[in-house]
């Protein structure tokens, strides 16, 4: 990558041809924003991944339809508040409506917009609330939009976010902008997406359809796919891209520009997904697992996962526990073929476990790593060449507190 | 069955041939009881499953090494406080060393002498302590010492878990004793047995080793197999069943004597089943998650078990939130393979979600049936003749109180 660097302040209108909006249209009974609309001046390539959860929601099922035919988008619009999840033929036709509304107002086709919702499962999308909503946000459309837009996707994130990089492709600047919301019902380990997320992403740069969804697919595994709050998946789960090639830059397939474009955009989507798992809800740590030296990649990644959904883990870390036993055991019953004997276990390079047994550091020790904020678990299974990594967080009362009193 | 009862205050001594006792050795700092022994007067038949994690306790690998000899067993000896796990060679020696100190001191051959484990992983045995332990422990062994036995296995157990029951066999009455320990890191889904417990079984039938494993195996499969609190598995799991032939009835495989036996032995680990979910670490509902007309087995235990260990259901559950759009999400993600828009839900038979969609129950009725100290969430996917159930319980601030506080 050439002069890759991170904007200030930056959001998905920081690329150039893209507009956004965040509106208060009355989907969430709080009164805070929870209304998006982004907006490409250019019919742009787009690409998705989406859940993989059987009762994908119909903004889901929308949005596949629409890429599936093949054309350009150019807008996206984003309700908070209700998630249009298990409201069958009602909740589809409701989604194509709010295509065919927002393409009305924006005067472009009705299968250029794409949709997406998140909130409450199992409510009929209110489409009165759609009309005031575009009403509302389409005159309110500018280019320094972005971090509002940012901010109206939220439901129980505490923070918005929102991002940009440029890099340097031919000379020419190439801009990836995006926003995210997301931040309970975490997790990976399912195939494309894997995590209770809306994620939107803007480029200037001109890339094929699909060299982007390759692009997406890929990035997303070694991103999204990595982190996990609480082991569920959600009905909603969206990342869209939107490249409108406004920059004038060409990426084509299997160049070196093809992967530099890749790279940044992965540090985009990476730079996202930890401050995903930062504000898990009410987590307090952020905990990467690696686990290496395992016989094959998909044990490696069977045992990374059950140390990061491990609940007994996670409430230890809330606790400064450094408790390497319950990382052995979920170690130990991940399913991973590996030999118990030969593993060793260090935080942030403390040995706890040497050969499968105790590592003789002092428990004093070992528990002033596990206070910190952020710490990395190492498990070496010395037993193979293969290595997966995930991010997780810990569990605290805050986080049951949350779960148990938002109806979503 | 004829004449199946419980026996009131029953526990593995109300099998006439054995004597249990539990004494306080010093392996707890509170000073509880934390040593128990079991005796059989006469060798007895036995059998037992075990965890299936990888980092097997040195007690569990102890265990199926002298099963494996096919000898019969007359003893065991259980400490909690010490779990014996990740404790290499010297952990196995311990074990080993445990059998031999209980042989001598009871009189019978090393291999008669079953050895169990729970506590803390990765400390080395303290043999001073089992010494101790034996030495107190020996000579109160007595016919009514079962109760003792079950308070000094517990760990994080709020109550002692015993049961006995009898039944009539060919004229005469054939006794089954028990008692179990396990609160947390229970968990179904895996081969074999599930959950972090121990469980101790007397019988005075004359069974066959062979057939007794068989029976063993599968009621633990529609037991213990069937229960989760937090979907952690552990290093200790142990269950042993002992079969004296006292009573002069012999169970021959294939029969209806047979039969009665096997389903008499569910009703006895059923019942700590149940008891062991209601005492899961703070939990303050037991939820007993049914699929039903599914397209096979597979696809309605994946989904029942998805729904059991998913933290956004268990977090609502505390919540008195009945959310059924959670429970959507969990069978959806399961990788069940069903058409959701079939799928009906209902919880204590009030419909939440039907063909997929909102069933119009308002909200507060549910919530009624959801604030119940026991409730069962049935779904039913209209897709085939296949069913699965399991328990499962929710969680607290208590929960996440234990779990970070109690350093295992």
């Amino acid at each position: 990558m050439k002069n890759f660097s991170f904007i200030e302040n930056g959001s998905t209108t920081s690329t150039p041809g893209f507009k956004a909006a965040g509106v208060t249209a009355g989907f969430k009974r709080s009164g805070a924003p929870d209304f998006a609309l982004l907006f490409s001046e250019v019919p742009a390539n787009a690409a998705g991944v989406f859940t993989t959860c059987r009762f994908a929601a119909a903004p889901v099922r929308y949005c596949k339809e629409i890429l599936a035919k093949g054309g350009k988008l150019q807008a996206v619009s984003v309700n908070s508040g209700i998630a249009n999840a298990c409201t069958g033929k009602p909740g589809l036709e409701a989604s194509r409506k709010t295509a065919a509304l927002a393409a009305a107002k924006l005067g472009i086709a009705p299968d250029a917009v794409a949709v997406a919702s998140t909130g409450r499962i199992g409510v009929q999308m209110d489409m009165a609330l759609i009309e005031k909503a575009l009403d509302l946000a389409v005159p309110q459309l500018s280019s320094d939009g972005g971090n509002d837009a940012a901010r109206a996707i939220m439901t129980t994130d505490t923070v918005p976010k929102a991002v940009a990089a440029k890099l340097e492709i031919n000379g020419k600047t190439v801009t990836i902008g995006a926003m995210t919301k997301g931040a309970g019902m975490i997790n990976p380990g399912m195939a494309g997406l894997h995590a209770t997320m809306l994620c939107f992403i803007t480029t200037d740069a001109d890339i094929d359809k699909d060299v982007l969804a390759g692009m997406l697919e890929e990035n997303a595994q070694n991103s999204f796919n990595r982190i996990t709050v609480d082991g569920d998946m959600s009905t909603n789960d969206t990342v869209l891209i939107f490249a409108n090639g406004v920059s004038g830059v060409k990426i084509a397939a299997g160049t070196q520009d093809e992967a530099d474009f890749k790279a940044a955009l992965l540090e985009v989507m990476k730079n996202l997904a930890h401050r995903m798992v930062k504000d898990g809800e009410g987590s307090t740590k952020l905990v990467t697992i690696e686990v290496v030296n395992a016989r094959s990649v998909e044990d490696a990644k069977m045992a990374a996962e059950s140390v990061a959904n491990s609940l007994l883990c996670k409430t230890a870390w809330f606790g400064n526990d450094p408790n390497w036993g319950r990382i052995a055991a979920a170690l130990g019953y991940s399913g991973a073929v590996f030999d118990p004997d030969k593993c060793d276990i260090s935080i942030d390079g403390v040995p706890v476990m040497t050969q499968g047994g105790d590592a003789g550091t002092p428990e004093s020790v070992a528990a002033e790593v596990v206070k910190k904020d952020e710490f990395t678990i190492r498990c070496d299974f010395n037993d193979g060449d293969s290595n997966y990594w995930v991010w997780s967080s810990d569990v605290s009362y805050e986080y049951v507190k949350i779960n148990a009193d938002y109806h979503t």
